[in-house]
This record gives C-alpha cells, structure tokens and sequence, in this order.
C-alpha cells in the first residue's frame, strides 16, 4: 500500500493521527522535497517517526517512481508531502501512476496553504485562481500571472501568489562542465515578487495595480512565527518577513470586501 | 488561551498530533456543529480525546460566544471546527472577537473540502470562487451561484458548488406556536444540487451548461467510503451516492483541462 501524506506547513506534529499511524507502519519512508518545505528539517522527522525518511528530490520523483511504486506492492510505503497531497501537479502524475500499475493507495489530507491563507480574514470561496510567480532572469520574465490576475481582480475575486522556490537546482554552468554541482536553496521574498510584479505592470501598463494598492504578505503560515502584513506594496516591498516560507495574496478591489473581511485585514496593517 | 482547532474531513483521528496535544490541554472543548459534520459523531471524538465535548450549534456561535471568551481568558478552551477552521465566515467574526476582547488565540490549521476535492484530479490553483446552493423552497431559489459560476467558466476556471447542511433548524411553524421544536438534519445531495442547478438553467436560458455538461459528484471526501463520480449531469443526477456530506463540482470546459486533469478525471467515469 502506498500512503501520500499530508504533512501540514509547521512542523512534525502538524501531521494527522492517522497519518502518523500510517507513517509508523510502513517500511520506506520518502519525504517530497522540491515543492514546499516545512519549518522544521528531516531530522526532526525522524527522531519523531522513529524511522529513517529519504529525501526525494525532483530526480528521484521523475526517475525513480517506479521503484517506489514496485516496493508499494509489497510493503506499506508513505511518500511524504509538505502541505496537502494535491498541491501541486507532481502527485497527480504519481497517483495516476500508481492506478495504471494497479497499486494500491490512500491519500492523508491535510492543511495547504491555499486553505491556510483564510488567515488573513480573506474568505476561501471568494479566491479566484491561483498564479505563480518564478524567479525572473535577465531573458525570462513570465508575465502569464498578470492576465490571470486581471481575471480576478475585475471579477471581485482575490488571488493567492504562490512564490518560487528552488530547493537542489543544479548549477547551468558546472553542469555543461559534466559537473552536477546544486545551487543553495532559494526562496522568493514578498520584496522579490511585488518587485517583479511591478516591473510586469510596468510593461504592460494596464493600470491593474500600482505602488499604492494594497495587498497581503504572509510568511511561515501555519508556524509559530507567522507573519501577516496588510499595507499598500510600496511599503510590504520594503518589510522584513523574515525566513521563508513567504506567500503573496492580492485581494478583490477595496469596495467589494466584505465587512468582516475589512475588519480582519485592517488588524493587520 | 483558545484553541481554534480543524478536525479534518474523516474521523477522529484526523486531528494533527499538535491539535489534539492542545485539546488534551483544555478545560473546555467545543465541537461547532451546525457549518459542517464529520463522518463519527461526537461520542467517538470524547472517547479519543478522553473529555467531554460540548456541541455548539448556531445558537451558541451567536449568542454564548462572550461566555467562551470569557472562559479562555482564565482557562485553556478549545474550539472544534470540522475542515478547517477558516472555511466558514462564522469564524472569522470569533477571531475577530477574541482580538477585541483581547483573548490570545492559536489556530490549529487541517484540510478543508476546499483543498481535499484536488483528490478527483483537478489542480486546485484553477479553481475559481466557490458557490453555495442552498435548498430551494416554493417561493425561495436564489440563482446568484448562476453568474459566479458564468464567470468561472468563461475564464476556464473549475467551481467547487458546496451544498447545504441544514442542522438543528427550528421547525417555523412550531416556532409561531412560541414551541422550539427541530427539524431533523438535513444534507443535499448532488442529486438535489443537479436538479436546482437544471431548474434555474431553464429559467436564466443562457445554455452555460446543459444536461451533457460533465461534472464531478463527490460523497464522503477523506473518508474511507469516500466516492467520486465523473459524468453527464443526465447521469449523476440519478447516481446514488450514499451517506453524506456531498459536494460538487463544474469542472472548466473540456478543452481547458490539463491532460492529467482530463487523465484523473477518466479514471473516475
């Protein structure tokens, strides 16, 4: 049996009980780790579990799946997901994977941040579609997020800003060398994506936002040490926020807030 | 202190490990009881936690709220909210009442429906804002869920339709007799929801989706009988999903899907 668990965003207790107790039955314990981290390190997890868990990085889940899933015919085995099993498109790939080969599974749910992010007094119904917002290059600068946005915004919905993260990045550079050297993790800062998002508005020059809009910044959701600042971006692109993980929520335009909604958001300006 | 803690979609034992730590710490526990139910009832979460659980229905929410404020002034109090505990309105006004008043408050985060429905495929970043459809009357069928769910559409965006919970609603007739008397618990199903949404299609006539138009039915999401129906609203409308709560979705039209959404999907026919 494969179970793909949810691990929640703070910590190693953040986990369900039926997750741990799954977690403690199996025999390979893998833990996804290029899509989101948690505050804690894989260590902590461990000493936790009371098992060995097994990084699984990009490599590991574009290349080796097949062994993970061989071994789920034969044993229990959990793949470890920071957040909810279904955050991001990997793990449906996983899952379909694992029907074609007829392995058994069982998903342990647990909070993503695009549940956590109600937070902030912003209502979940009222979000419209997520966008993404990657590390721009001197050549490479998507601007895809702006359109879907713009859908948002006119409809009265608001929008979560998921940041780029590059957790084991091989370096361009060694790696046309026959190298395979990684780059250190990096992870986007509220200050990068409201830079990035006004170098885009900038450009396009719609008038969809500006310096003077407010907007949301959270940092570590879900931990101890959360952070949620509520101000215009020409203020929240200069805050401190601190270690990551950092998330981004643009809301509905002002007049379509609801009251309470207001009253939350203004507790944190 | 009061914990405000999210129980999950299943069982007892979808709590996290850090929420059932603080409600084991509490003086008082409240279980909300009127936005949504698990699939056990509240003997089963008293035996897990080994302490007595209190139902607050819409009654208490809204009118001995103060009381619990009060009480997580002086003692530790725990909050129960089924999902998580940002999935309703009612909520936030809490939180926002306890700022007021001054009571610290930590928030135990757990999956929501409105992450948990990623399991039938579809990317939770395309999800637009989400609809209510709530049980029609004679002389009561509010069709804003029609525009909502126009605006998702047209934008390629999937809508989640949550479907109403009608828990320890007075009898109105009793009621205007000065009797408090409480009309058995009631939950729609899809089949309810896809007849309502077909009675205000003929009467609004813009043909945004039709008896062919494909939709997802879910049953019991992260529960182990969960069910999940892909198909015509000409057959899910007459699909028995069993036990509740349901839940439903309208899918973006086809030629938006991703192929492993559409893949997902398949395997759910």
């Amino acid at each position: 049996m494969l179970y793909v668990v949810g691990l929640g965003l703070g910590n190693e207790k953040d986990v369900s009980v039926r997750g741990l107790e799954a977690i403690r039955r199996c025999a390979h314990v893998y833990l996804e780790h290029y899509t989101s981290v948690l505050g804690v390190d894989c260590e902590a997890l461990e000493a936790f579990y009371g098992c060995r868990v097994t990084l699984a990085d990009r490599e590991f889940v574009e290349e080796r799946v097949d062994g993970m899933l061989h071994q789920a015919r034969e044993a229990d085995v959990a793949f470890l997901v920071v957040g909810d099993p279904f955050g991001a498109t990997t793990h449906t790939d996983l899952l379909l994977r694992a029907r074609e080969e007829q392995v058994d599974y069982e998903i342990v749910h647990n909070a993503s941040i695009i549940n956590a992010v109600g937070c902030c007094g912003l209502q979940l119904y009222n979000f419209g579609m997520c966008v993404s917002m990657v590390f721009f290059t001197d050549t490479w600068k998507p601007d895809s997020f702006y359109d879907k946005l713009a859908v948002n915004r006119r409809n009265g919905m608001h929008t979560l800003v998921l940041l780029d993260i590059k957790v084991k990045e091989p370096n361009m550079e060694q790696l046309a060398r026959g190298r395979k050297v990684y780059e250190p993790a990096r992870f986007m800062t509220v200050n990068v994506a409201l830079e990035q998002m006004m170098e885009v508005e900038r450009t396009r020059g719609e008038a969809l936002y500006g310096t003077d809009t407010f907007v949301v910044g959270l940092a570590r959701v879900g931990q101890p040490s959360q952070m949620i600042k509520y101000g215009p971006i020409s203020e929240l692109a200069r805050h401190e926020f601190g270690a990551p993980l950092h998330s981004l929520i643009i809301p509905a335009p002002d007049h379509t807030l609801h009251e309470s909604e207001r009253d939350m958001l203004r507790s944190f300006r």
